[in-house]
C-alpha cells in the first residue's frame, strides 16, 4: 500500500505481471488429478515419507536423509507443550470455551508465539550462526578451544551492545535444568559421531554455556530453545524458519489442550475463577461533568 | 460472560475453585526440572517416539501402536498443501508480506480452516460414524452388503433433511479423481488386512461412493477428506479432533508458503497484481448533502 | 476447495470470471487520486461524518439520520470492556507480553468473540426478529399485549426445542442488574418517542423479560446483549452484522488493555502468577516400554 | 517461559503476587451491578460521550475536549478501507467464505496490519516526535524555518543510517496525491488556528514533505499515514497506540467487506478465479528413490 515507487515509472520498467505469475511458487504443481510437491507426486509420498520428512521437503526443497529427519523429529517432539502457564496453551483453552472452532483456538494459540514467547529458538540459531561465521576457514571441530571461546565472547558482547540482556536459549525461569535440553544434545552428539551432522553447533552451544557460567558466576544452563537451536543449526535451517518449526511443534499442545478444555463444558473461561476479581488501581469514582 | 446462573446460587452450591483447580489438566505435569506428558517423562519420549505418536499421546492419552501411528502419519502427510488457490495458503503468503511474524502468518492461515475450508474431514468422520452406529451388533464386515447400503442411504437422507447438499468427503471441484484418496485407502486396506484397524470405515466409505454414484448418475469420487476420514475413524479419533489433525497437517503448507513468500521481497501483496483493480458495482459518484 | 460441481460442467455453464470481476464490490471505488465509499468521495466524508455514521455507510450502503447514528454510537460505546475476566480482554493482555504487535494482540482478542463470547447479541436480534415476524400485519405497538406475549412464548418454546437453554440477551452471571441495559433502553424509548425508530423491539424485549420472569419464577433481567439487540433491531441491522458491531466495540477495550499491559514489562504473562501451578489430574508417572 | 531469573532468587526478593494483583488494571472497576471505566460509571457515559471520546478515555485515562475528539474521529473515519487490493480487506473477504465467524474474519484481517501494512502511521508518529525532540526549548512555531529543516534533515539521515529507505507517511504507490491527506491536514490547521492543538506537527509534516521533494527531485506527497500521524502526534498519542487506532479504523472496512462477501455465496474464495492456476517454478516431475 505504501510503496512510494511511482506508478508511471513502474509501467515503463516492469512488464505487467499476470495473476498466474503473481502467485508463482516452487512448492506445488497442480493439474486436474495431479498434485506434486517439489516435483514428487503426492501419491508417491503418502505412506513412504514421514511427517518430519514432509516438513523438510516442503520448506527446504529436497528430502532429508533418514537420520536427519529423525533429528528434526526429535526437536519437533520436544517442544509440544509447557502447560497452561504458557500464554499459548492458556489461550487455546480459553478460546475453546468462547464458541469458536478448534482451528480458531489453535490459531489464537500460535498467534502469540511472538519474539518473546516463540522467538528464542530463532534468535539462538542466529546467535550460533554468527559465532560460526567468526570461525571461518576451519570447522569448529578443527578450531582451538580458545578461538571458539573468543568468538562466543565477541558475540555475547554484540548482544549486550544491541541491548539484549538475555542470551537466547539459556536459562529458564522455572526449570533449574530443562530436562529436554540434555536429551536433545545427546541425540545431536550421537548424530555427529555418526557423521549425520557436522557437530559444530553442539560445540558452540556448549561453549556458550561455559562462557556464560564464567561471566555470570553461576550456571545458566542451556534450555530447550538452545538445544533445538543446536539441532536446527546443524541441520542447516535458516533462523526464521526455526520459529515456524516451533509453531508446528507447539500446535500439538494447543490442539490437545483445546480438545481437553472443550470437554469441560466451561463457557467463556477467564484466566482465574469467577469469584476472584482483579485489583482496580485507577481513579476513584467520579462524575461526568460535560454533557454532550 | 453470559452465564445466567445466579451468583448467589453458585455460592451455595459450588465450593470456590482455586486457580490451581481452574487450570487443571490431565495432559501435562510439571515441577522444576520435571515435565511429564500423560505420565511419561519428556526425556524418555524425545528421540524414541515420532511426531505422529506424540500427536496421539497428547490428544488420546495413550501411545498408539507403531502401525497405527504410521497410518495417522500418512494422513498428516497427505493434506499439507493444496496451493495458493486455497484461502489458507494464499493468506499465509499475503500475511508474510505485511510485516508480521511467521507465527502470525501461520495463525492467519489456519484461522480460516473453518466449517467450509477445514471442516469436511470432521463432517465426514461424523457421517461415517452415524452410518456405523446404524450397524450395531455386528461389525460392518459381518454385515450384508444390503444392510450397509441401507444405512448409508438412511444417513444420506439425513443429510438432505438437514439441508446439507454436498456429501462431505466426496467430489472435488478441481480433481476428477483426487490423487491422494486412492493411496490413503490402499494404506487403510493394508492395515485392515494386517489387523491394525478393523476396516469397517473403508467399507463404509466405499459404499458411500457407490451409493452416491447411483443416486447422482455419475461418479462423485471420494476426495482427501473422505479418505482421511476413513483413516481417522478407523483409528478411533472423535470427529472434532479430526479438524485439529487437518490443521496440524495444513500448518506445514502454510509454513512453507509463508517462508517462500518472505523471500520474494513483496510488500503488502494483494490478491491480484497491482495494475488490476476490482470492478466497482456500487452507487455512482454522489455528493454529501448533510453537513455535520 | 471441495465444491463438488464438476469442472467440465462449470466450463459450459459459466463464462470465465476475470480477476477484476472476482474481486467486485459495491463498497469502494478507486482510481489514482480518487477514493469513494458507496459513491461519496472520502474527502467529503472526513470531518463531516462521525465514526458511527461511517460504520453505517460502509455496512448498510446509505448514511443514517443523525439521530439513528447517535443510537448506534451509544450501543458501540456500551460494550467496549468487561474487564480481564473476559477471555477477549485477558487474551489481549497476555498476547501483548509475548512479543507480537498490538494488531496481533487485538486480533487474538476479537478472534474469540465466538458464538458463546460474542454471539449473544446476534442471537438475540435473531430471536427478537422471529418474534416480530409472528406479529405481521400490524406493528407491535398496534398489537394487543396478549398477541405479543403469545409470540414471545411461541419463540421461547422454539428455543427450547432447538436445545437452547439460555434466552440470549437475558440474565448475567455477575451483574444482578446489568447497569448498561436500562440506560440503553431509556435511549431507545426516547428515540421511539421522537419517531427516530419504531419502538417495536423495545416492546418485544420488555415482553421477553416479563415472560421469562413468569416462567422461571424469578427476574432474569435484560443484559447488555439484550439491550443492544433492541437498538440494532430497531435500526434495521441484520443479525449477523450485529456480531461485527460488537467486535468493533470490544476492540476498543482490547486496545486499551493491550496498551496498558505493554507498559507492565511482563514477559509471557500466563493466566495466574508464576508460583501457582495447575493441578495435574492425569496418569501417574510411568515408563516408556516400547523402544523405537 | 524463558525468563532466566532464578526461581530461588525471585522467592526471596519478590513477595508472592495474588491472582487479583496479577490481573490489576487502572482501566475498569467492577462489582455486581457496577461497571466503571477510569472512574466513570458506564451508565453515565452511554449516550453522553461518542465513540472517539470512549477510545480516548479508555486508552489515555481522561476524557478529551470535544474538539480534540472530533479530530481523532476524523482520523478514524479516514482509514477505514482501501479496497480488496489491501491484504487486510482481501483476507476478510476470503476468510468469510471459509465457514468461520465474522469475528474470525475480522481478526484475520487486522492480524496482518503489521509493520509493513499497518505500521507506517506509528512509524511516522515516531519520526515526527524525534524531529520535535530536536527542537526543544521553543515550540516548532517559534523556531526558524531553518532550524526545522535542519532537524528534519538530521532525522532523515537517521532513517537512512538505520536502513529505512522509505520515509514513513510519504508517497503512495497508487495515488499521485492521496485524497485523504490534504483534507486531514486542513482539519489540523483549523484546529491549530482555534487553539485546540499546538500545530507543531503540521509544520513538521509539511517540512518533511518539502525537504523530501528537494532531496528526491520530485514531490513525494504526504499520504494518509503521514496525515493521521500529524493528528495523532498533535493529540499526544504515543506512537505504538497509533497502530491500534489504525486497527480500530480498518476494522470497519474489514467488517463491511466480510459482510458483503458473506452474501456472495462463494465457498473457499481463493485470490484469483478458479480457472486460473498459479505458475509452477519448481523442480520437474521426479520419482521418489528412497523407500521408507
Amino acid at each position: 500500500m505504501r510503496n512510494p515507487i511511482r506508478k508511471t515509472k513502474s509501467k515503463s520498467i516492469r512488464p505487467k505481471t499476470t495473476p498466474e505469475e503473481w502467485w508463482s511458487t516452487s512448492i506445488i504443481e497442480m493439474r486436474p488429478g495431479v498434485i506434486r510437491y517439489r516435483g514428487y507426486a503426492i501419491e508417491e509420498l503418502i505412506g513412504r515419507i514421514g511427517f518430519a520428512e514432509m516438513v523438510w521437503l516442503m520448506t527446504r526443497g529436497e528430502l532429508p536423509k533418514a537420520e536427519q529427519a529423525k533429528l528434526l523429529e526429535a526437536a519437533l517432539v520436544a517442544a509440544v507443550d509447557h502447560g497452561p502457564q504458557a500464554p499459548s496453551i492458556a489461550i487455546a483453552r480459553m478460546a475453546m470455551t468462547c464458541g469458536v472452532g478448534i482451528n480458531n483456538a489453535m490459531a489464537s494459540a500460535i498467534n502469540v508465539l511472538g519474539d518473546v514467547h516463540g522467538g528464542a529458538g530463532e534468535q539462538c540459531v542466529r546467535f550460533y550462526q554468527r559465532i560460526a561465521n567468526r570461525l571461518t576457514g576451519k570447522t569448529p571441530k578443527a578450531q582451538t578451544r580458545q578461538a571458539i571461546v573468543a568468538a562466543v565472547e565477541a558475540e555475547m558482547e554484540g548482544l549486550t551492545k544491541r541491548g539484549v540482556s538475555r542470551v537466547p536459549g539459556f536459562g529458564h525461569r522455572f526449570h533449574p535444568i530443562d530436562p529436554r535440553a540434555p536429551k536433545l544434545l545427546q541425540l545431536a552428539d550421537k548424530a555427529a559421531a555418526a557423521g549425520v551432522i557436522p557437530g559444530s553447533f553442539a560445540i558452540i552451544g556448549r561453549t556458550v554455556e561455559t562462557t556464560l557460567a564464567k561471566r555470570k558466576g553461576q550456571k545458566i544452563p542451556m534450555n530447550i530453545d538452545g538445544a533445538t537451536a543446536v539441532i536446527f543449526a546443524e541441520l542447516g535451517f535458516p533462523a526464521p524458519l526455526c520459529r515456524g518449526l516451533f509453531v508446528l511443534s507447539r500446535s500439538v499442545g494447543a490442539l490437545a489442550h483445546a480438545w481437553e478444555e472443550s470437554q469441560s463444558g466451561k463457557r467463556n473461561k477467564g484466566p482465574i475463577p469467577r469469584h476472584l476479581l482483579w485489583n482496580y488501581l485507577g481513579p476513584k469514582p467520579r462524575r461526568l461533568k460535560r454533557i454532550r
